[in-house]
């Protein structure tokens, strides 16, 4: 007899149709003869829903009033889920994140997990019952409740995978599991049946939203094994584990992310401490910084260029000008019309052909290159956005993924 | 400094307007150097949509899971009201059920609270912040989420008044106050200072659904000073205590009950026993039996009349045709053309007079009077439903009140 964790999205939930189909799934696992812990998010668009609504009342509300406004949301698609299950004629608990053992810190709104006190889960999987727990919550140590941040769910599902040593913990989307790219940019993307925690990572956090990124760190850390599948077919998914075989594949996705802005400063002394001036100034306003780029001295003076998410440009670009007497910058350039494509694959670090052969793909679609940043298990090249499709299939070519 | 609750039901909280009233009155009392604590039920209809959304998936939801899905809508309004008080500049803190402390016993759906842990709530009080409390809610000893049920709100706000020693309760609703008849209904209808608890507690359960019955027993017991008042005007309200002052005014109210059926039952043998058998079975159905006319024998037999609420009048009917042979009825009857007029007042004990009084204007009237109930501080006819209407005015009239 295993113990599974089920993770269910907010689109699966969405609405009583759409339940129905995660009712069988999580019934059929119970048939197995194994024990079922299922988390669920908010229905579809409640949560964007309830955010409406407190800002109609206050703009600007406090994060922990906004955690205690949304966690309703996952408590109504649990108690609906519930309620469709015990009708199927199963024994069904429902639970919300402080009934289930969540103690979170107090960072409301993007809390972290300290523990989870197993006793009542425990308690309800030694009677055979189904739990299902709302995700995306917990409570601090004052007995406010928190949220662990959009996506959270992934993370609560882990999590208790991860404290109750389940067997396997399956998160449950609209895809069928990972892809070497995304099937509506490259029309030949695979799926992959087994993906590496690292490279996993990497590729979400390249824009190629399957997966929360610190649902699969937490799994990684207590290696969990995670399952990437569809709740709406029924067929295996993609496995995310510590090591994966590496066969003929060298290369395990394509990935792109649009959201960027390149910002270059044109006539920075080519003294120490300039550069330091600017990505201090960037890191007190919480500005994260993507590839970097400084060019070499010349007649005393250098440049330097870097990317942001593009949200982020405005308020970077307005902060650098008003330190321009103190960066003696000569002129500064903003550019959205950029887009970061990588190559992600654990086996590249072994391969150095991998850079060349993905340069040689640009080139010869005709692509110019403006960054460049490298990983151990990655590749990033800043392009024209306007080719980021085509670069990606041309890529996605190449390696003959 | 005096502490005050206010509770404010689903349609003061109905949306962002209506808020706005409820803010308004919980800073003006605030700002008069008190401590506050308010207890919202759910906005508007959100209870009765959860509850559609329930039925949608599962007819037959247990009350545990009803429990799990209903309690989000008081979190929703807490969460609101207070983003709203806070933008005023306010501290204020939301509470949900378990968070203030309320325990209650495992009666899904009509728990009873057993006592409420205070220590959450004086110690928000003691920092001078307004807390916001969801009404209706609390958990049993095993950590799972009860409802108190419908209007339960009202006893969540007096329970929090009992167990703090609060100043006052103030129960904000859509009327002003307290009237001595429906104001729709008799146009003279007046609004009552000051009412005793038992003179209240006649009149909730004659069906002026001003308060929560279980509310208003609450509040004797524990004497917790309860005022009804409007949250649209700014004027007092009705004061419900132990003893008010009895001054020209008998009667403190005349209402009416038009949900009620008349049952008769004729022939039956008029020898011991036979009522007693009709009572046990309505007991065994849990049908409440109102008011009860027994005939003198006559012939050997005797004529049994009683009335129960509509709603189960079909169900005791059709359950004692089935014990005709036991009861030895010759024929039963059924009317569901009838209400239930009666004036209530505390002062009337002392008072021969009030019956005569009351019969008389109904004489005047010509309305006739099927049955008559009577207690220490209530006097109660049966009469045809289509007369309800002229024989409250006429009985206020005659009363003066």
């Amino acid at each position: 007899m295993a113990l599974i964790v089920q993770k269910f999205g907010g689109s699966s939930v969405r609405d009583a149709e759409r339940m129905q189909n995660v009712a069988r799934i999580v019934t059929a696992e119970h048939d197995k003869g194994n024990d079922v812990i299922v988390v669920v998010s908010a229905q579809g668009d409640t949560t964007d829903e309830l955010i409406e609504k407190a800002r109609e009342i206050n703009p600007d509300p406090s994060q922990r009033d906004m955690d205690f406004l949304l966690t309703t949301g996952e408590q109504i698609s649990a108690a609906l889920l519930t309620m469709l299950i015990k009708k199927m004629g199963y024994r069904v608990t429902p639970l919300t994140g402080w009934q289930a053992g969540f103690l979170t810190d107090s960072n409301h709104s993007r809390a972290r997990i300290r523990r989870i006190n197993t006793e009542r889960l425990e308690n309800e999987i030694s009677k055979q019952n189904i739990v299902v727990v709302t995700g995306f919550q917990g409570i601090n140590r004052y007995d406010d409740i928190t949220t662990l941040g959009r996506g959270g769910s992934d993370t609560s599902a882990v999590a208790i995978a991860a404290a109750l040593h389940a067997d396997k913990c399956q998160i449950f989307t609209d895809v069928d599991g990972v892809y070497t790219a995304d099937p509506r940019v490259v029309k030949t993307a695979k799926k992959l049946d087994a993906i590496t925690y690292d490279e996993m990572l990497e590729l979400a956090s390249l824009g190629a939203q399957v997966l929360h990124n610190r649902s699969v760190e937490m799994a990684k850390k207590y290696n969990v094994r995670l399952e990437v599948l569809s709740s709406l077919e029924n067929k295996p998914g993609t496995i995310v584990k510590e090591v994966v075989k590496v066969e003929k594949m060298l290369i395990k996705g394509v990935a792109r992310d649009d959201n960027i802005a390149r910002i270059s400063l044109v006539g920075v002394p080519d003294e120490p401490g300039f550069a330091f001036k600017v990505f201090s100034l960037l890191a007190s306003l919480k500005i994260n910084v993507d590839i970097i780029l400084q060019s070499i001295g010349r007649d005393g003076s250098k440049d330097i260029t870097f990317t942001v998410a593009q949200d982020d440009g405005k308020r970077a670009v307005d902060a650098l000008n008003e330190m321009q007497e103190s960066i003696k910058f000569t002129k500064i350039a903003w550019d959205e019309n950029v887009s970061k494509v990588s190559v992600v694959g654990a086996g590249m670090e072994s391969n150095p052909g991998v850079a060349a052969k993905m340069f040689e793909a640009l080139s010869e679609a005709n692509i110019n290159i403006h960054m460049i940043s490298t990983s151990e298990i990655k590749i990033s090249v800043l392009i024209d956005k306007e080719f980021s499709k085509s670069a990606m299939n041309a890529i996605h070519d190449a390696f003959d993924i």
